[in-house]
């Protein structure tokens, strides 16, 4: 059974508790650098992996998406987004993301928010999403920033008052499993590099596009005092990637 | 004028008396990880951009290169390079990067190793990059990790005992001027966001290859106790791209 914290009782209390829970993508403070990645979804297929509460495939069918598929492994968030939604484009799945499959060709639009670092064979997920992929198509990518998981503490650095000092980094070479304490004690994530993360993608055949190490808009910081030290360290990871299958592609010379 | 720490005299002998600056490539940490990211050289017209010393250079012209063009603004390092190298395939020619200019498709290989950081324009200096490359060409970058060059500091984090608790990442969001001191008081870095640098190379029309965020090797860390630290935070940002200028490159579907 893959990780499902999401199904502890606890745990999703807590998570449905979060501001970006309750107000959906407004909530998110990368959603602004994450929408303007996204190609545009009309009359498009598109792929949400993880798709939680559903707020993406939610905004796919907004923007006229042909078909939305929304996959996630916890059933407290399915249930949750097929109450909140409405949709006869969105069809929800459950299945963990490393082992759900396509055909070939499946999707225009393959997005995955956040989820990745929950994840610990991620490189065979990116194969398969290639593969799953409309040449041209693009994969749209978020995690937590590997300066945000490189310390399983995942926290500031305080002063004797409680002053936030700094982000300290720690570990960053040595990827693999965090045990990390966020909304409930042990949650396990996986700290990546960043060149790990872009390698792979690199190697599953895809050209990047746009890298993004957003901080939240400007309306954010000033309605969330919490949000000043955002621009301290980045907290997350953003990546967009094409699927491009000309033969004059790739790192070889073209002429 | 443009930034020309190295003939700063106070820093020039401190540079001068470095591990690196004594042995050569085998003094750099990341000279293994540089090396495996640059293509053949062989019969290849190689430009490198803030040559120093040369010794890439000296690579260049060992693994046959046609012709090896070095760039630096400094007297104090291209008179040890002459010194240091006999070779007619090389030439070494006093200019700032942001200055310099050559035709169009002059070179295969270009190469800029931990100079970029020094220069604050370096948009337009991608951009013309590209434009002195072949189609095919590969330009390899390195420069110290934005999580090394977000602090002014550019220091661990130690303890009462002086021991190194972690790497201190603040202001990684404010991009810009950094009075650091390394060998003297007062030397000029520019920070960048890791997105920064690969949109830079993006938005040029490079294709993004490879990623590093190297260790040193297994020897020098033997050999070094002082290097045992260097998995606990990337200090150098190494990326190889390319110019592949077939129509169906790029981010546009390819169907």
């Amino acid at each position: 059974m893959k990780q499902n914290i999401y199904d502890n009782p606890e745990f999703f209390t807590e998570y449905s508790a979060m501001q970006r829970s309750q107000a959906g993508l407004d909530g998110a403070g990368e959603w602004p650098a994450l929408r303007a990645m996204l190609p545009d979804l009309a009359n498009r297929r598109v792929l949400d992996l993880g798709c939680g509460f559903g707020w993406h495939c939610r905004y796919a069918a907004e923007q006229h998406a042909e078909a939305v598929v929304g996959v996630d492994l916890s059933q407290n968030m399915l249930a949750r987004a097929r109450q909140l939604t409405n949709d006869s484009r969105i069809t929800y799945r459950r299945a963990a993301i490393e082992e759900v499959d396509f055909p070939e060709e499946s999707f225009h639009v393959v997005l995955s928010s956040l989820v990745f670092h929950y994840v610990q064979n991620v490189e065979h997920v990116c194969q398969r999403i290639y593969r799953w992929l409309i040449p041209g198509g693009s994969f749209v990518l978020s995690v937590e920033h590997p300066i945000f998981t490189a310390r399983a503490e995942q926290d500031w650095w305080y002063d004797a008052r409680g002053n936030r000092c700094h982000w300290p980094v720690d570990h960053y070479q040595q990827e693999g499993m965090r045990h990390t304490a966020w909304l409930v004690d042990d949650v396990i994530k996986y700290h990546r590099t960043v060149a790990t993360y872009l390698n792979m993608l690199l190697v599953a055949g895809f050209s990047i596009t746009q890298v993004c190490e957003p901080t939240p808009p400007e309306t954010m910081l000033q309605e969330q005092p919490e949000f000043r030290h955002e621009g301290r360290r980045p907290m997350f990871f953003l990546v967009s990637v094409a699927k491009n299958t000309g033969v004059s592609c790739g790192a070889t010379p073209c002429s």
